[in-house]
């Protein structure tokens, strides 16, 4: 196939260029598929701004994007389980399949890792990409691919209430309401958490989350955030907190308002990665750190529990753009941060 | 207190008199509650028609019931956590808190238990009751005391599920349509599982089962079971079973559907207690076995699930008698099994 | 490559005859392994005598053996981890790496495994292997490739007493004195398991279970089983019990000597595959099955434990023959089972 | 019983005075025992020194100790599963059987506990003690009374590794030789656990964990302690870590020289209760930080684990002293504290 593909190119810092690529050609375990739907991710606005992540260092050419659904349209020679013009959800990390993590079912954790969007390896802000067949989940007639796109962030919040063990009739906190900050409480709410409550400093955000199933909002500007997390809890604190914040100060509250024997799942990175924490307070109350990196094996319920109605995953969007204006998209993402909760960018049409 | 109540005393095999005790007086770490409902459950019907469950012997006079909701009227001297006029549910067995069963959080176990209308200890078929503090659980305002006796058999499909490790996505069957059987379907429901499929051989009980959520039905009379699951899970079977029907029969069919590495719950007992199944074909699927003996620790769970709407409990109740009408509500239980799903009797008034 | 190695092949029933073939040459992620020496598995014996197990039919010519230990001689291109005269233990199970289960850990239920001497593929008694580098364990220094070829039955072990949350302080029984049987026992000791109880019908048997370190036998020919493990654990049952034997009978046993909540691993298959079990008494003791089906992570393991000396798993070995008298060896095993605990076929020598 | 007894009675900041008491009566659910062994806690020495431990004050008099071992000498009359002359174990905690965490086995967390010489609750340097029967665990005969007053250290240990999740096969990482640091490794070795380094900053300590069985030890005075931990583990890092130094730097040691996935186990309290972590390298490795607060369930294993001879508990006294010398015991604790790694009390004899 030597047709020609646009692909948004991001050239320098801040700087995204519309150029014309071939399409790729699908190596027999691959499936080219047509990409409709590209959700914007911190990640990608972190890169455009600044060039890195930690370690990784843009360099240019690079394509920004990994939050992906699309639509089959060739398959690989030794493809079986998708057929051209099914509609699926790419998880964008392949995997080494045979080191210690892989075999024993951590494969997020193998080193071998090339993920869409992290350096070096491009992302999908294009019209195509090839990909291993096994990574494209086919998505049920009732899921639409703008919502197979969002499976990746929801993804992330799943593997986050997994990780604190989430379960009926328990009591959460979720700490941020970034894009997963609202997965995660989603998912706690999905799986039958009674009582979620929602902390940030934005009213805009906290009033997304009222609206997508928090049971309650806290705005730690305006209320001491531990004193109302006790009220609501009458006295005991929570189960299980999730925080995306970021924040050493986030941290810190859900150590002092967790329940005895509670679980705290660490999903933000703060700025500088280190957090100054009352560990002490939580051997005292015996307390579990989970911590949080990408995801595993979290895509099949992702979809299920879409399909299912259980979440109601597109509502968290707030902003769609065509491929052309992807520039605003990203501007407006980066500029616009209290009103636009989740962006994503249409590059192709179902 | 020297006043009298009314109960509902079992004479003799299928023989019920009303008769007059004492209203008890409640120890220092007991409360005194007024019930106001009984749920009816296969085990008092056992008992009123056989004498007998294995090894536990009715010796007359001998009072049944044991699924509670009342109002709490007097505390004894150490209550603290109640006041008069708290609405209640009971959790009906009192254990040693000493035993290694205890003392790991598995007090269903305690050998020392003693449970209502378990002889030769006698149930609450009765307006008074006086019952350890601890094992009353406050019922939130919008919770009734209706669902307060519910809160029995859906403590066993919440143990059930718990002990499947039911989470969010998956698919799970249910044999069985009985109480335990639509509880268990409610609470896989309410943690997400996204496919639940139930089993059952009367139309009329599937169709309550559909009514209050069920995804899929089979009426084994009529369908192939294992190969209608297969249908409907594309090939795959299922993550998660929860046989309730007691049926050598059904305990086959799930280990004939089951998915590899699937979990199954085994919490029906067959008539014999004996069962001839396919190991082998367990073992090539490498299944767990999970069983079930009541629940352990469920009352929270099931109270913040119903008054937080996750499960609607009431909905199972088919039928609801007044105390005086006693006779008519067991032998309806007993004589028109199809039809009367779930009975409860209104002893007092809330 | 094209010189010529012996081979061991299976050409009918009961028949074994010494043929040349080539060499064969390693792909890019093999090594090709000169063999040391095969373990002689029940399984091995099974396809010799009855030329099927359940569904798996032997087309001739057939190779037998699949407990491999050896020394790397030459490279795939693209193998890294590994030199040449290293030498390794051979996971013998090449699974897919993309399913549902390979992707959660779980790899031994992948449906497209390739299971060295498991029709149609062949196994290892030959003077050569080419197998996937990721399946071949670097053996330290002080672990013998005879210790190499031992650590698959000892990964059975392992993966039994992991599904059976094996822990410290514990009371065990194992049914069952065959190779796994032993191995199972020896990870029990190694994990500290504080009594071990090892059941079986033959003393030889029983003897060596107790030279390798358990800590009570009971020959059930002669003594009453259940009754003998309520006298050595106090009256309170065993925490764990791992059925080796393939037997109704031992099953049932465990069921009735089992301690409330105990965990019961099912690894032999009964003759039928059909048991009759007493399932009730099993719901009232709240009992938990889990059963094996091959292994899956445990090889790493397996090779630190004999390493550092927690388990030694060469004392199982009863009888060792050079590859010219595999027959013999063989039929030894078939004919002298008492006696012959385990046997290894040296095809090389390290 | 109006008889006397010998208590060791705190009456001000580091002044301890030999004073008589009345020999306690044994309530119904109480035995009596004659305190034979108690050991010498750091808690101890810190009550002594500054009167107090976070929120817990001394008020005077109190009574110091909490690792018992004695000998039944009377019983209450509800107690039956003991005898007089049993030989004992005493768990110092008394919780309350009804709460939230007793009723889920993490009674360790019950807020309405009643600790041994935790203030206001006085300890056990004296003759005799009346005790919850319950509480009071009977020895085997192969272990002393001595080991009994190092049930409590070692339940700790214990404890840590559970949380941890240690077994068979793994590599660990103890930092701190305190009496919890060697438990906690003694354990470990015991449970198989393949590699145990130990890092501590005084040789003489260092040299006694080599001999309790760490397979490494290293002192981070001399060495670089997260470079030689990636020496010994081959670059890997380990799979378990337990910090029991209560120090900022060796936790951030952890962080760094664990493999992904790893759990750390947090035990000891640094001075300020704060430490500033590297959390972002914690998410990037998705660790697990479990806590330690005291142990539940864990004075049957631990007796198991001693009479088995899995654990060698007696070996890590360095010192013991009479009754009579009580202030020199507390003294050279307090100043020798490199030689002396633990010392016990002979109250009575055994």
């Amino acid at each position: 196939m030597s047709e020609k593909m646009k692909v948004a190119v991001m050239t320098a810092l801040n700087e995204l260029e519309m150029q014309e690529r071939d399409v790729p050609t699908p190596q027999a375990d691959e499936v080219l598929v047509k990409v409709d739907y590209v959700g914007i991710c911190g990640s990608d606005l972190h890169y455009l701004e600044h060039g890195r992540i930690g370690n990784f260092i843009v360099e240019y050419p690079f394509v920004l994007g990994h939050e992906v659904g699309g639509t089959v349209v060739a398959l690989g020679d030794e493809v079986k389980h998708l057929q051209v013009n099914d509609r699926v959800a790419l998880e964008p990390q392949i995997t080494c399949g045979e080191c210690e993590f892989c075999k024993s079912g951590k494969y997020n954790l193998c080193s071998d890792v090339v993920f869409f969007a992290t350096p070096p390896v491009d992302g999908v802000f294009q019209e195509y990409v090839a990909h291993k067949a096994n990574l494209c989940f086919k998505l049920p007639e009732n899921v639409s691919t703008m919502e197979g796109a969002l499976m990746e962030p929801l993804s992330v919040g799943l593997h986050a209430v997994f990780q604190g063990g989430a379960t009926i009739g328990q009591t959460a906190v979720v700490t941020g309401t970034g894009c997963i900050g609202l997965t995660s409480m989603l998912a706690l709410k999905a799986m039958g958490v009674s009582t979620v409550i929602v902390v940030d400093l934005v009213d805009q955000r906290l009033e997304k989350a009222k609206e997508l199933g928090a049971d309650y909002t806290i705005n730690g500007k305006n209320e001491d955030t531990v004193r109302r997390i006790f009220e609501i809890t009458g006295g005991k604190g929570f189960d299980i907190g999730i925080e995306t914040a970021g924040s050493e100060i986030t941290t810190r509250q859900l150590i002092e308002s967790a329940k005895k024997g509670a679980n705290l799942v660490l999903v933000g990175y703060s700025p500088t990665g280190e957090e100054t924490l009352p560990i002490g307070m939580a051997l005292d109350k015996e307390l579990t750190f989970k911590t949080v990196f990408r995801y595993r094996n979290s895509y099949p319920t992702a979809i299920n529990a879409v399909s299912s109605g259980d979440i109601n995953v597109k509502d968290i969007v707030t902003h769609t753009y065509d491929f052309e204006d992807i520039k605003t998209a990203l501007s407006d993402a980066i500029n616009k941060k209290d009103e636009v909760v989740k962006a994503v960018v249409r590059i192709g049409r179902e």
